[in-house]
């Protein structure tokens, strides 16, 4: 055994990477409450205050503090980079992405042009040089694909019923299991590779097994390129972490080798936290660490997530609004064996949302389950009405499918750790489909022929029949379309942009996912109600398209308890799915679907024209899996069966709900509110519900910061959207208006 | 009608792209003289004066006259070069494949290690901004390559009983249609590209298909690289060419555009003749050309082919020596109608080795038939005694197999033009696997356990049946790594070197073959032999490696018309074919195989060990399917008999022969040395046999031309070797010497 895992315990993960293994080996469940927590020290003091300076500094700036132009991100393309030069000795967990803190790297190899406009965006010029290596010799992921691109895919993207898509910039999503650094060191990753290369194949060389053999030995190379880069910090990660400090810190240099290597949208941490406490536990146990130095290198190490950066051009901001990376950390959840895996350290990381105020990012994640200890769900709820900043995700519908040790790789989409990646696939818009439907394929906002020619529906009265069997047959058209959009764009993210960092500390036998998504999912479910159970009058332009709609009479509505539409929310997710999964995925990827839209819901709103439901032209379609707006009528515990009612093994990749309650309607005090949440959630995910969103404040601070951004005490005001949380003042005026116009509930 | 194809005849060729078809319906066969052709201009004489003067310079500079080190060649990284900027106005056809005559272009896609090799060997010092682009930005074909090798392929290599291997460079061996140019101009070829486009794939995105659509993207860029190539020499080629004179400088940009892109060991031309004629003769039917004109506009372009070069490394010279490139150029042969193709241009290439003297380039290749005009085919046989710079393929043979628009891509392998590609393969070394099976896998020279570890044989007597069932399987083995090394190599070469500019003129729905090669043929039919009739003993070292063999008693060789022998060459050839077939093989290709070793034999002679035939440790290999040095005892025409009993449907990528005949052997005139050669041409050919090499001239000259190669007569001294011809002086002394010690036949 080697020397750094004195102590250890079990056998199986010492001869082969398991850490998983390891942890059910090794980890101390913790069932007490937070009063063992300690506050930040004057180092984290010190340099949170000048992070806080800095994102003023960038804030000022039109929201970016520096950017690259010359130098191309890499594992080694720069020397070593402090928050500050003057603090540096203060900083327990080093690294930065680039030379400078909150300096943009420039990562041309998802597409050159986006690379190019972020700079000029924000007044950088970008280099000549590397513009010539990127058009001249090295052809980028967005040019391959546009290049490939039929002119069906290119319509369907323009007009936006696909949208989102990965084509120019980094998919992201893949969550390397960067705690294999930790408790492996380089080397013995280094020599698991060399043996999976020597095992691949039989000496049949079929494309696969070539593709293979060339991404391992890309894996093996960026394993080396890692240990480099951490000695220009001055560490030898080539063996295991000796303590705490070292294994924190070698599992950073593992996430910061993939944010300097890829601009993926979502860029996860992963389940690291009961991990860590592993080697907290070790180093208090044997007297050489105090819970103040503890709880310093986690703020510290959080410190850095906050710090992630990538340069993003304005469409991009539009879709995926306040600047967010997704570095989503997840802590809680329950063993295979039914033991709970909350430990010291999930609090301590949940803690750091007290130590340095709420915060975006790390994107924190609560694996739920009512089985959790009452101590861990009460402080996690304490947290979340304070600062508006956690999300909850349920373990145990999560368990169930990936095991105990997977991790959440954007907003709500679980990948086992270390064993699994997805091709991160955008989405596909709905409602706009109900309305190609309708109008045989016409775009009701371009008026071009988008999808195919079918036969439009002519009556003045919608039918419901006819419109459900015209629906069947375009939502087969689209999502065979997506489907195969997103073949191409994997194929050529693959072949010029492939994330060898990330994928070196994931099993070279790795499970595959094909991630597609559900846009306009709460309007198509009312739509059709309307359809069905009001009269539906169309009103078309003068070249006979449906523009727009008139309802006669009540209908049911989606996110009241109500199983007439409950019903259809469960069919059109059934059916959608059903009909992904007829095609060919690449790589012989496992299809799933998530109910998620991110800020994109705005963008995709902007882009729908007027539905059966009521919903006008061009507003915000409801975010993720969430009824619309207006449309819950019978508060939030019927708003939130609704949701539970969705049956998550047909959306693999999440069901994002979010909820602003009031926080009145919790209670009167502190405690009766953290007892009321806590309640909430349970009876929520007893339910078998997904996922959820928790916004603690009343309308009318919003309205506050949106007038008064310059307030101090909106600086770092955090909210959550769709499945991930901002900085509200960052968001743009549009959507603060969309957060605002969302239901606040002011009663369960 | 396009104005530019006034007069021309037939309509299905204008539709769409079909250069036979526009072949078929206009050319003149013609079966007259030469007695019409003319001597050359006296533009010509100057420009082919400068050009022997700067040759003369570049064999001063030890083989290179200049090298690029700054610029990566492309399309359009140079702006027009000529052969001397004094004499620019007498050049008919323009075009240099950089900005300086005989200036060597830098091409680092196949491996910039090869390429940095290839400046510092010449004395150039390579350029770091694109040794930082082609390591740090961009991978190559060759760093790829050797990151996917298995330990197995890699020792194999190493060991050489798989050589050659086009895995530092381009693989070659592909004929762009570079007629298409001529007759469609580039605006046509783009418009059916975007149709392919449009066409490839019913929608559902497959690697195959998504693959097939980059590279037709791809192509297109190509074709606009093309025009903006031509325009900087003052054409427009977007539309057809006008005359002859145009036809010839479409034409040659198309193929100028493959050799700035591709360093393919063999860049060839293709059967150009007879499309070429049908401007030609329009020219001369309106009256707008003389026939001194004509064969000036052939000598120019000639000159241009002569002026061919590739940076090299001094391995890859080992191997292919003499500096060749194959740019082959092919003129005769039959049409399917049994019309002779041979037409007044035909005469008019060979004739460039009279206005100009013998030159190994370009590879002027007779497809040849019995039935081909006498007056043709006692043209070419004077030419080919005069210069020994000309190759004969049966066009009876590849005619039922390629149809009559077929080219030869190399030494002996033809494709159908415009509608096929190769996959070059190099070649497996036999006569070691002869060895292997002997000594149970380990490697005669080096003692490695390089093949499998099968018994080895232990007796001291070779026992025929026990060596050829050893054989088999060890053979089993070569044949499927040997496949797979391939389709490694293919697969890398498609990612890092797709040849877009001239697969931009081959069809998109190409046919691929998977060209494999045979090295030491003879050797171990011999040696076979040797064991079946003979008794051979052998000789152990002290680790029991058979190093050596002890023959006593005759046995039958090979290459005597001895079926005894030729029975066994036939089988060897079947059974290496039929294991080769065996295997999957990259993008579905067909697999052929060929008996060529270019003079690589001596290279692969130097690896192998001593063989039962009584061939020494490090002596040269015979050359291609050729009998070995000294085995043919009965002349001549025995000698071909075995050779023509080899059946080319198991070897469809060419069977290469050599042959050197004393001019007395012949007759005693011209006139009988001419009637002989084409009786002996017509005979071999009759039977079946595929290629032959005719060099006419006695040993002593060759001993001469060693000795004293200053003499003014041997600087275009040039000699046909296996599959290719050289300048004898340019060869190194170790291949002068095995050229020496071949048999040169002082009788029929």
């Amino acid at each position: 055994m080697k020397e750094q895992w004195r102590g250890f315990r079990g056998t199986k993960w010492q001869d082969e990477v398991d850490v998983r293994d390891f942890i059910q080996n090794n980890y101390t469940p913790y069932d007490g409450d937070e009063s063992f927590l300690a506050d930040a020290t004057d180092a984290t003091d010190q340099l949170w205050g000048e992070l806080q300076r800095l994102q003023k500094e960038e804030r000022a700036k039109n929201g970016v503090l520096d950017m690259e132009t010359e130098v191309v991100s890499s594992l080694t393309s720069y020397g070593p980079g402090y928050i500050s030069e003057a603090l540096k000795d203060l900083e327990q967990v080093v690294g930065l992405q680039t030379d400078k803190p909150l300096k943009r790297a420039f990562m041309p190899y998802g597409g050159i042009r986006m690379s190019e406009e972020a700079c000029t965006t924000y007044g950088y010029q970008p280099s000549e040089k590397l513009h010539e290596i990127f058009t001249k010799y090295h052809k980028t992921h967005n040019d391959a694909v546009f290049s490939a691109y039929t002119p069906e895919m290119r319509l369907a993207r323009r007009n936006k019923i696909v949208t989102g898509l990965p084509d120019t910039y980094g998919r992201g999503r893949i969550v390397g299991d960067y705690r294999r650094v930790a408790l492996y060191g380089i080397d013995f990753l280094i020599r698991e590779k060399e043996k999976d290369l020597a095992y691949c194949g039989d000496g049949t060389m079929t494309d696969d097994i070539i593709r293979q053999r060339e991404e391992i030995a890309d894996q093996i190379k960026a394993l080396k390129g890692m240990k480099e880069m951490a000695a220009s910090y001055g560490y030898d990660i080539s063996g295991p972490a000796t303590n705490a400090k070292e294994a924190v810190q070698w599992l950073y240099f593992g996430y910061l080798a993939a944010i300097k290597t890829q601009n993926g949208a979502a860029m996860s941490v992963g389940r690291i936290s009961t991990f860590l406490d592993i080697y907290f536990e070790r180093d208090l146990r044997e007297g050489v660490l105090t819970e103040a130095e503890a709880q310093e290198i986690i703020d510290h190490m959080t410190m850095k997530f906050r710090m992630v950066k990538f340069a993003r051009i304005p469409s991009y901001n539009q879709l995926f609004s306040g600047d967010p990376v997704w570095a989503t950390l997840d802590v809680g959840g329950l063993g295979m064996d039914g033991r709970s895996m909350v430990t010291k350290t999930c609090f301590r990381f949940l803690h750091t949302l007290e130590n340095m105020g709420p915060s975006p990012e790390p994107n924190l994640t609560v694996l739920y389950s009512s089985r959790l200890p009452e101590t861990f769900k009460k402080y996690a709820a304490k947290v979340s009405i304070d600062t508006s900043s956690v999300q909850y995700e349920n373990d145990d519908v999560m368990r169930v499918e990936w095991g105990d040790d997977y991790a959440v790789c954007c907003c709500v989409s679980a990948t086992q750790t270390g064993k699994e990646m997805q091709f991160f696939g955008a989405r596909a818009n709905l409602a706009k489909c109900l309305l190609y439907a309708i109008n045989g394929g016409v775009d009701e906002k371009s008026k071009v022929q988008v999808g195919p020619e079918y036969k439009p529906i002519t009556s003045e009265i919608l039918d419901y029949d006819e419109v459900m069997h015209k629906y069947d047959i375009m939502m087969d058209w689209l999502a065979g379309l997506y489907v195969n959009i997103l073949n191409l764009i994997q194929y050529f993210h693959d072949k010029y942009y492939y994330e060898a960092s990330q994928m070196a500390l994931i099993d070279t036998d790795v499970r595959r996912t094909f991630a597609t998504g559900i846009a306009g999912f709460s309007h198509v479910v009312d739509s059709l109600c309307a359809i069905k159970y009001a009269t539906v009058k169309t009103i078309r332009d003068e070249d006979g398209i449906v523009v727009d709609y008139e309802v006669e009479g009540d209908f049911p509505r989606y996110g009241n308890d109500d199983d007439r539409a409950d019903e259809i929310a469960v069919w059109l997710l059934k059916e959608f799915m059903n009909k992904i999964r007829k095609h060919h995925t690449y790589r012989d990827s496992e299809p799933t679907t998530s109910i998620l839209t991110i800020t994109s819901n705005v963008v995709y709103g902007k882009a729908t024209g007027a539905l059966p439901d009521g919903r006008k032209a061009g507003e915000p379609l409801a975010p993720g899996a969430n009824p619309s707006y207006g449309a819950e009528q019978n508060g939030l515990l019927a708003s939130l069966n609704s949701v539970a009612k969705l049956p998550y093994e047909y959306a693999l990749d999440g069901i994002s709900n979010t909820q602003t309650m009031n926080p009145s309607a919790l209670g009167h005090d502190a405690q009766e509110r953290m007892d009321n949440l806590v309640h909430v959630l349970d009876g929520y995910f007893d339910q078998g519900a997904h996922h959820l969103n928790v916004n603690v404040f009343g309308i009318e601070k919003l309205m506050d910061a949106m007038e008064h951004p310059e307030k101090e005490e909106y600086a770092n005001f955090t909210i959550r959207v769709s499945g991930y949380a901002v900085k509200f003042i960052d968001l743009t005026r549009e959507q603060q208006l969309d957060v605002i116009s969302r239901t606040c509930h002011d009663r369960l």
